[in-house]
This record gives structure tokens, sequence and C-alpha cells, in this order.
């Protein structure tokens, strides 16, 4: 199974979609937001561009698309202020894999462009956004053409299922990502995979980007050097065992969840690091995983969930809340591929199951995930 | 009502779509390809680019979407190795309105790709399709970006119904475009609304496009000098007798009809050329208005149709077959302002009587529109 053909979020707007349930998604581009102000600073102070090409890679459909759109926007046009320049032209591109729902996304762009001209006096002559369906894993963009660009949420997708691991049903028998108990060759395809598709993203960005120009990244990763770390693995850990179940009951044949393994691999900081060095064309400026809850909400030092009050009032505090919450968020981004596996009429219950394991889950353990978030310039 | 809301093809595959029911458009296509071809080497020979900016505008969604673009690719690429120049890297823009389904557009992306791949060697590397989402009734590209600018079909919508015949149910009663009866004040209503936008388009390319850069341009028009004149408003006189018909009927409120007018303009060769002239921005290097059937054929020097034995081989050649055809053509590019004045649950009455009147006309007449081909030059 090729990860491009079924990796997009949910279409449209009904409950179990993107669009609506991307509450952890959001924080993660809030954390970022200080890093990505200074990028978007250096970006400018390094490059000093006319017209600035900006892209945001793997935008999905959501509220979330235009928000960094926006603050990217916001931070350009207070530095070139501070910095006495004149707003560059901007030339934003948004990218998703073709299956995205653009339709979504441009239906919103009236609202959008009112709002930067009415805020900013930002007109329809500063500012063009477009839309490149494709993977980033490859070219997307013309030759020295961008100079800043923004990933969020995307790169812990693999562009296919590790090599060797693709419908095969001999090894990793009953999971469907990196656990305890998977053999070291499963453990070494996924790294494989991680390695040669993010060179390879850094090789398509090198090409695209001018001398100077910044990118910031982040995407779920793990602190451990270990890849069956519980950090990173453990949302598939759940689902698997949800899958297993079923299997029990005769529900899901056991084959199909044998040869499944979902295109995805959380990177340590260090597996990151050596990627981006080996390639070469990059120099690293911030490199740093940090931990934030499964709902949203952070984690503060002492692994403790800070509170999140809007949660809390909603009722979504408790475990059950939140636990079919996280549900819905991470069936809104599997569900088409486990369709391609499964079938689409096992779904409502599997995502039942999975709520009830996750609530169990959270009732015993202050769950939490790593994202990794670098900041890196196009060497000169 | 404005015909930005409203102005998008029918969506999806369903039989009313335009995806299904584009051959018309197409084969308007084919008859400016020779136009075209000349246009784009002249476009090269002109700026020699490294990096060429291309853009359809209007390009709807449906076969004929990434055809066109297949065309203009083909021609740069015989014309550089005419020329004896490296194929410059294509950057190619398709623009429509936001509420066409750039989705089914995107999905199609792929074949394509691997299609010039195999076809012409041309990777990943070297040709970026995206899409510009907005009206080109206004800004839409980068200062200096484009190289090479098609429209086809699309430029005879307005941007609106013309100021002061919107919602204006004292004038033009029983019409929905200008007709024989119509009074003076809506003849004028309409050219000034055209010239008014088309000037706008024209300054908007202006400042988009490189000095030397080329423009192919064909849209609905008329040959003669009369803004009533049959060919050219026939289509709307029908349409209007059908949803008279109904209000005979009580089916629809004649107010709705009184007040409806159709963002629509098809203009003579002359008012044409004196929006271009008065803009100031290009050189006319063909205007020519030409003959086509309503289906899509071709009418020959003494005005009858030439045979279109696919047409007929399939049975539509005849009134019947053909009024179904074009009233579902028809159907695709109107149904979705229509239904903004009337109501949906109208619809398929509607278009079952407007199918019935083309088949008393077909029955009685060669049928034909008339098209008008520009092909322009930034100046220098």
């Amino acid at each position: 199974m090729e990860g491009m053909q079924v990796l997009h979020m949910n279409k449209g707007e009904r409950e179990a979609s993107y669009a609506t349930n991307c509450t952890v998604q959001r924080q993660i581009i809030s954390f970022g937001n200080t890093i990505l102000e200074e990028a978007v600073a250096e970006s400018l102070q390094n490059t000093l561009p006319k017209s600035m090409g900006v892209a945001d890679l793997g935008c999905s459909s959501g509220p979330n698309t235009l928000m960094v759109i926006s603050e990217i926007i916001n931070h350009v046009y207070h530095t070139s202020f501070e910095m006495g320049l004149p707003l560059p032209e901007l030339r934003v591109s948004l990218n998703d894999l073709p299956g995205n729902d653009f339709n979504h996304v441009f239906e919103s762009l009236p609202d959008f462009y009112n709002k930067i001209k009415k805020d900013k006096g930002i007109g329809s002559d500063r500012c063009f956004i477009s839309a490149m369906a494709g993977s980033f894993y490859g070219r997307l963009f013309p030759t020295n053409s961008l100079h800043f660009v923004h990933s969020s949420s995307s790169l812990h997708w693999l562009s296919q299922v590790p090599l060797g691991l693709d419908n095969h049903n001999i090894v990793n028998k009953g999971k469907i990502y990196i656990s305890k108990t998977s053999e070291e060759c499963v453990v070494k395809a996924y790294l494989s995979q991680f390695e040669r598709d993010f060179a390879v993203f850094l090789r398509s960005r090198a090409a695209e980007m001018v001398a100077g120009g910044k990118m910031v990244l982040s995407f779920m990763g793990r602190a451990s050097p270990d890849a069956a770390a519980e950090v990173g693995s453990h949302q598939w850990e759940l689902l698997a065992q949800a899958l297993m179940a079923m299997a029990k009951e005769s529900v899901v044949q056991e084959e199909k969840i044998d040869s499944f393994n979902a295109p995805y691999y959380a990177p340590s900081p260090q597996e990151v690091r050596n990627v981006i060095d080996e390639q070469g064309s990059f120099v690293v400026n911030h490199l740093e995983p940090f931990e934030i809850g499964w709902d949203g909400g952070c984690v503060d030092e002492n692994g403790f969930e800070k509170h999140n009050f809007e949660l809390e009032e909603t009722g979504k505090g408790n475990a059950k809340g939140k636990a079919q919450q996280v549900a819905k968020t991470i069936r809104a981004v599997v569900e088409p591929m486990l369709e391609v596996q499964f079938g689409t009429q096992i779904m409502d219950d599997l995502f039942r199951r999975y709520g009830q394991l996750l609530q169990d889950y959270f009732s015993k353990t202050v769950a939490k995930h790593i994202n990794i978030v670098i900041s890196v310039t196009r060497k000169f």
C-alpha cells in the first residue's frame, strides 16, 4: 500500500472529519509559534526578498490551514515594519496530497483575503495563495522559489509502508507499528524508510529554497533512543489491541492485521539530526523535543498535565470525554488508510473499542506525546 | 447577486455535471489550437524564459482542464526543440473561482505527471502545476510572473449582474438576457459591465505578465453590432421562454424572472477591440469571430453544419438527441446560478422544457454560436 494513495484526512465537515477534530494539531502549532516568529524574521533578514515564497507542507483542510498562514503573514508584516523595509509581495503555497479537501480550503479564501486587507491593508495585489497537490517526498515547487517553509504534524507520515514490511505477515504479527515485541528487522525497516524519506524531503526543499531561507518543521517523535518506547507508539499499540479483539471475535481477519503496518515513524531527535547532517544542505538552528498531552494540553516539568480549562468546562477534562476526543482526532487522520485494509463497515465498531481502550489508559496514566520541533537554514 | 458566488460548474461526475458535458467547450479549444500554437511559440521567442509561467483562467473541472495544459506543454516542448533551447522549467497555474471542483482536478494530476514524464521525459523537477482560486476580474498572480495566459469559454461570464439590473424588475420583463424587446438601458448596462470587467481583466493580466508574453482568449460573442442579435442570445431567449411557460402555470413567480438577468455578455469583435485599445497594455495579433454549431460541430462557409460523424453514429445527430445534449451542456453551466434565484426543485422541470424548446428550434434552424478568439502580446 502506497502511503500517497490513502494519506488524506477525512473530508468535509461531518463529525469524524479532520476540520472539526484538530485541537491537538492547533496546540502544536501554537507551541511552535515563538520558533516560527524567529525563523520568519531570520529568513527576511537573510534574503531581503521583494517577492517572498512561503510554503506550508501538509496543510490539510481545516481551521488550522489558514491559521498558520495568518501567523506567518503576521510575522512577515511586523518584521518588515521593524526592519524599515516594505512588505514583500507574498506568494503562499498550500501543499498536501492530491486527496486532500482543497475545495474546503478554497471556500474560506475570500474571507481570509478580506481579513488581511482589513487588518493589515494587504490587498489582492500583494498576497497570492495557491494550492500545490503532491507528496512533499519529492519536488513540489520551482527552483529557488521559496524563502520560508513550514510543516506541522505531517512528517511523521512516511511516503509508504517501510520497504520489506508492505504486505508482509511473517513479522510484527498482531501489531501495526513498532512494539516491544517487534523483531529487530521491523525496527530497522522503519528507521531506514524514515531516513530515505526525510533525506528526499530535505534534498527537494534544498532545490526549491533560496540560500538563507528558513524551514520550521514539527512532527511526532520520541525522546528515547528506543523506537519501541511507549511515547510515540502507544496510539498504535492500543489500535492494534482493538483490532486484535475484533479478530478474536472473527470480525476482522487476523492475517489482515499481521500484514498491516502503519506508514508512520516517530523518530528520536538524534535520528532527525543524523539525516539533516548527512544530507548536508541545511544548518540546524533548533532541534528540540517537547511533551504534549494527547488532548492538546501541555505537560508541565513534573510530568503533570496542566489544566486545560476549556476542556474541563465542556466536560471533556475527564478520562471518558478525553478518550472520545482523542479517538475522534486519531480517527480523522487514520481512518482512510484503515478503510483500505479492513473495510469501511468495521470502522464505527473499531473506534468505539479504541475509545474504550483510550479511556482505560487515560484513567491510569498521564498520556503524552513527544513533538519534535526543528528550525533550519538553507546553507549559503 | 454577485457572479462570483454562483459561477461554478456543477460538481462531481453525475449526469448533469460539467465534466461529462463539455464537448462544445472541447471543440472550441481545438479550433483555437493553431492560434494557440503560434502564440506559445511567439511567447518563447519574445521572452526566452528559463522558468516559464503559464496560466489557464477559468480552467473548470473536467477532461478539458488538463487537455489545454497538455497542448500548451506540447507546444513549448516542440518550439524549444526547434529553437535549439533547453525546455524551460514550467510553472503552470490553474485558475477558477473558489467554488470550482479543484479536488477533481488534483485527483487526475498524478496520472498527468506520469504521462508527461513517459511521453516527453519531463520529470517532477521540471513541471509544477498549482491551483489558484479567485476571480480573474482582479489580481491573481505575482507581478511579472507569467509568460503565457490562456482562457477558454469563460470571459463571456461577467463579474456580476450588470450594475443597475441586479434585482431590478421594472426593465427587461420576462427576459433574462438582452432580447429584441429589451429597453436601451438594458443594452447599455450590459455593455458597460462588460467594458468595466474586461478592462479590469486586462489591467490585472498586464501587471502579472512579462513584456512580450502572450495571451490567447476565446469566449462567446456575436458577429453583429446588434447586441440583441439571435446568435449570442438565443440560448437565454429559449431559457426565458421555458421559465415564462412555468410562470403561466404558477410553478415560478413571474417577478423572479423579471428580476433575474444573467451575468453574461456576448460582445462583438469591435467592442472587444475597443476595450483592448483603450486599456493600452496589449497589442492585438488576432481577433476573429468564428461560427460553431451548438453541439460543437463546425458550420461551413455556406452556413451548413458539417457532418459530425461521432454524434451521428451515436444517434445524437438528430434534433432530439442534439437538443438533449445541448440542454445538458447548458444545464451544467447555468444551473448553479438559476438555483439561487428559482430554487433547486424546479430544475428538472425547467431543463426538460428547455430541451423541448431546443428540439423545436433545431428542427427549424441550423443553430450556431459565435466564438471570438483573440491573441494579444503584452507590450514591451
